[in-house]
């Protein structure tokens, strides 16, 4: 139960605000829009809303950054600068904005934790806000060589509390990825649709045949495009890389097809039929956990490597807990872990050189 | 009521003969596969199985064609060898079988009619047979220049008669249609699948970032691949153009993230929104209906020019029938469309030269 600031109370800072209230916590919003504001707290999603955003920040243990990408950067730096001791961010593209809080408040930039929780809505604005939106989400941390362990703590287990399975990535790696799995696949159903829409005025006929598959191809078509180009310009070399990727693989169908080449045809098919079908839908709630401690060195950077080395192989992070021995500078970090994922990354702790005791759950 | 003949009795041939048994046709089956042919009998979609095809064909008032698309030709030719009257088939390419009986049986040709029903099933086999697949379905039928109207109006009626609603295009066009509404999504999602896949190898969270968006947008990546490769060799040339125009539109989105282009990006998410939120859904069951009376010429061509024109425009014949006038060499082409649709296709009908008229059905 602490004091929760989000600045920002749209759809994803209005959810965060719902979730957390329901949770115990405290929540105080602040808007440039003073009536989005007002909605806000008419809708339940804060406790109480602040005039300005040092108002909103003074006395928080946590601050929630829930603006479109292109702003975060700023508004972290202003919550930084009335004293806010915690600040992390919900947008969906890190680098950048991980990037300027390390370049414009050095100091503080160990207190900022990058984050992304992978839900949303088709409505758009307070309206689609839920208590529940994170409700078995995955929760995306970027922590870096500098951020502080217990800062991490701090906002993993905020993001734990409101239902959420935390994953800890780089935050060039969390772009890359999105670039493939959620930017890329945004442009691509956009473009099949404007290239259906185009052909469709020479043959209305067109968009009769558009069938189940096409439907459910162009859907996110229809989501709002407002948020795109933000997101577009922040995630741009990732975005572009993903591009080039996906485009030199259509050129390569493309020759399989004008090649006439069934058997690359049908190995293509039964690839990517294979590859949807293992698309995993969601860890299991009631997986066995183990409990990993890590003797850990007292230097900067292990919580990032220790933690997106588990990110790289898809483990979440079910629990995480920093403790420090009495006797030396280092500490233990104690992870807890799905157990059937466990073995990959307990290689990989030995490969960085942590020695580790693990012990089942039950 | 008539004597159907079901040549291939998988998934669309089973579901053909369901329906057809169910509004009370006479349903004759063939399969290469006897064992397959005994148990579309066994589940009710065929009420006699044949030895072989020239039994199947005796006797048969329409032969429908439900093979895969690479062996559509050699068996509706087969069909009119055996003495068939009126040859259909139901693949999802067809200029080249239209092409291919003209070609080869050039007496015969306009008594074969191309059609594709647009309907399915995740289902592969006659496992996934229905006798309600076609209810509500748009039913493509492909004249030509030398298709015999009345054998078009068997066909058409056929094809209403199983509750689908009848479009009729050309043969090229639909072709060409088909590739960009169907084919290259089909390839796109596979080779979008396939990218996020060998990416999802170096980084297994990538893939537990995959949210409905592109869950969406891959569905279709999971579908059988076996019927696949003999679509792309058979609908080669408009599939590639087809391609070639999505690559293009997709280099041109590359440009627009790479020159940070916000103002091209939100107008082309603008866009594609529009257009898949005016995606039709079926046209309404409960619409006005007006019937259009075109005196006709008697000579070939006249209803694929005029049936085309309204495929052309999204319009579907609702009803169709071939009234020869008493006196001279013409006849009186009478179509029922719905009224929504119904001014720009008598625009066009005006522009082919064709007077009508028209009175509204109540």
């Amino acid at each position: 139960m602490s004091r929760v600031t989000v600045l920002g109370t749209g759809l994803v800072g209005g959810s965060v605000g719902l979730a957390a209230r329901a949770r115990g916590h405290h929540v105080t919003g602040f808007d440039l829009d003073p009536a989005r504001a007002a909605r806000a707290q008419a809708l339940g999603a804060v406790d109480a809303v602040a005039a300005d955003l040092a108002g909103a920040v003074a006395g928080s243990d946590l601050v929630v950054v829930a603006v479109p990408v292109g702003r975060a950067a700023e508004v972290a730096t202003a919550a930084f600068d009335a004293g806010a001791p915690v600040v992390t961010d919900v947008g969906s593209v890190k680098a950048g904005v991980v990037e300027a809080v390390e370049a414009t408040r050095p100091g503080a930039a160990d207190r900022f934790v990058g984050g992304h929780p992978m839900a949303g809505s088709e409505q758009d604005g307070l309206d689609g806000a839920d208590a529940d939106m994170f409700t078995g989400a995955t929760w995306v941390l970027t922590p870096t060589p500098t951020t502080d362990p217990q800062v991490f703590e701090v906002v993993r287990d905020f993001a734990v509390g409101l239902g959420a399975e935390v994953v800890a990535v780089s935050p060039r790696h969390h772009d890359a990825l999105v670039a493939v799995v959620s930017h890329v696949p945004q442009l691509a159903a956009t473009t099949l649709m404007d290239v259906a829409a185009r052909r469709g005025e020479e043959h209305a006929t067109l968009l009769r045949l558009a069938a189940g598959g096409f439907r459910d191809m162009t859907r996110i078509a229809a989501s709002h495009p407002a948020i795109w180009p933000d997101i577009c310009v922040a995630n741009r070399a990732a975005i572009v890389a993903a591009l080039d990727d996906y485009l030199d693989a259509l050129g390569a169908v493309r020759a399989l097809v004008a090649d006439a080449d069934r058997t690359g045809l049908l190995d293509l098919l039964e690839r990517g039929r294979r590859a949807r079908r293992n698309l995993p839908v969601g860890t299991p709630t009631d997986a066995v956990l183990v409990e990993l401690r890590i003797p850990v060195p007292d230097r900067p950077g292990v919580l990032a490597e220790v933690t997106t080395a588990a990110g790289v192989l898809g483990v979440n992070i079910v629990d995480l807990e920093i403790a420090h021995s009495g006797e030396g500078a280092g500490g233990v970090l104690v992870l807890v872990v799905p157990e059937a994922s466990v073995a990959g990354f307990e290689v990989a702790l030995d490969e960085l050189g942590y020695h580790h005791a693990r012990r089942r759950l039950t």
